[in-house]
């Protein structure tokens, strides 16, 4: 696959400018709105049952994060993403921690039974806990998984008829039939909290401006992680990467792109 | 109006530390406690209906952000806004949102019924919306508003019995008499999350150091505006601007303020 | 005490990775999970009735902070306390706050009463109100105490069979029967909020790898206290000094520990 790809995707999120609607976790919620607005997009966070139809109702995306997930939380999900569908605005599911606890794992269960999910992201414990492959995950971190990672993706994404992307060190994406690998990335990474959820948000950005959701989710994890690779040897340690992603982001230029991303059809 | 204001009431809030009391989104929290610290001033959160009110006998100022509102937050905004009220603590409303949905426009107008509020500070689209202006809100992003913003800002003031500020590219405040507009700012402050929530924390230490809360709250906008303008030209971007930002306006100096700020009397 | 006491234990935390589960407040919950990566540990925050306990049986440390503390969470707290204790994963509690309400302050002695507490982290308002002294709080911040800090704590940590740590200009910890003074640290820690939060992240990640708390606390108090050092001749305010920080912790070497430490036997 081209990285000519890349460029007008990113443009055009930064020309539409879309909305992205949050429901995430209070952990890296902040990152989520910043890194949201750094890619060009706009974020906004609401999840009260009063309003969080009513919010869907102007979003272009939907982000659903489970990572400090609350039984309250999950009836938000069903109203926003009940009025997510109804509209076709396309849903992000971060099933961030499944496989750690039966009530994350039974969530991101009938999440996507109910609701009409476009693009499933999640890190390899998490995305092998769904395929049911031998996967192992410790609080919200991936242990490793058993198997071909591209071909475990593959499968979840043909049988839940979803985009299935998962972080590390290398990325894999599947529609169910096509596979990329994503070489881009650094493993600064996995040492600042909310990178995965980051990387969401950009996804969701990313699936606003683009109907084919497979191009639009290779394009915002080659994209996040050129950011990535820009910010890290600048970076002192981890809290100054954290910001210097930021910045990378909102100042990646169409040069900065081309020729770095390096993604595989497998 | 003289620039010759700022800088005493800066001093004043670094000198009497007043205690700063949120009711808060979930999003920018972090970020409005550091920015009360870095202004000179003492942060709390609390929201629990068991000490809400407790712990606004002891602060200086309220600052109620409708940001992420629930249900149960607005149950305590009441119990703190009852308990300001009392004993004459100034409130800061800031109406995230107003305007996007229906929960928040009438839980703005319930707070603006029922409880005195000092200083309405919210973007155009939000204040446009409460003053009946065509106004575009969408998620949290202010959009256009029609008409004259000091005219509206004045008739909305007048009407309430409140100071009300607009932040935006340049800022207006009024007392519903008088109406001043300050040019001090970055285009910077619209690239990350929660540079106005930040604001309000700021007029809210301002409020809880002088009984003219029009003064105050123009000395608020002019000397955050003017660590924007501080903070802009050493930012790499949006993430390096934040925290310079709050570097900024922690080490503001009286030869900072003199000549900066750009106050008319309109 | 010798300093050599420092590096073993932070290759530890850094070999062995603890998983550190949080139940925190909103706040300063993000620089909570980032530093505890910086340590060298994994940060897990959960704190769903639902998950909890199962979250907890895979944790190595339990951090309880009640900087914005409910109802709900109290609850929150009592099961993954008790599925701490049956299982010895040592708990730190960090009482925010204790002292500025009664909520606050019956919350925690609670806590003390029903669960098997490790150690007790907090400033000298909180832990002098614990301990029966005249002690002034204000919203979250300490005032001063009336007494012998170190005496203060050794007399508590004995009538709670606690470690006790007691954070401030000079840090105290004792088990009741021994007392040290920890010097280590900078001014800079009070200007940014969640200091005083991530220390006891810290805390958790060191008693988490050995089983003499009274060791662990007093160098996670050392450590941390030495990253403040490095970091802040380096800082242009607030802002720059907090992701400094976790930089300085994250890239913190023997070297920089060895012959940095004051920590004196009282």
């Amino acid at each position: 696959m081209e990285s000519t790809i890349l460029s007008p995707l990113l443009d055009r999120v930064r020309t539409v400018r879309p909305l992205v609607h949050h429901i995430t976790n209070t952990v890296t919620i902040n990152d989520c709105a910043n890194i949201t607005l750094a890619v060009g997009a706009s974020p906004v966070m609401a999840e009260a049952p009063e309003e969080v139809a009513e919010m869907v109702s102007m979003a272009d995306a939907l982000v659903l994060n489970i990572g400090t997930l609350s039984a309250q939380q999950v009836g938000s999900m069903f109203l926003a993403g009940e009025a997510a569908n109804d509209r076709d605005c396309p849903i992000i599911l971060d099933p961030v921690g499944a496989g750690a606890t039966r009530f994350r794992t039974s969530t991101v269960m009938q999440l996507l039974d109910r609701l009409e999910i476009a693009v499933l992201k999640g890190n390899a414990g998490e995305i092998g806990t769904l395929a049911g492959a031998d996967a192992a995950v410790r609080g919200v971190d991936s242990g490793g998984i058993e198997g071909d990672p591209g071909e475990i993706c593959r499968e979840l994404a043909e049988r839940l008829g979803v985009i299935v992307g998962m972080s590390g060190p290398v990325d894999y994406v599947s529609d169910g039939t096509r596979v990329v690998s994503v070489e881009n990335g650094t493993p600064m990474m996995d040492r600042v909290s909310g990178t995965g959820c980051m990387l969401s948000s950009v996804v969701g950005a990313f699936a606003a401006v683009s109907d084919d959701r497979f191009l639009s989710t290779v394009a915002a994890m080659a994209v996040f992680g050129l950011a990535g690779e820009r910010a890290a040897p600048r970076a002192k340690g981890p809290g100054s990467f954290r910001f210097k992603l930021i910045d990378a982001l909102a100042t990646m230029e169409p040069s900065d792109i081309i020729g770095g991303a390096r993604i595989l059809s497998l």
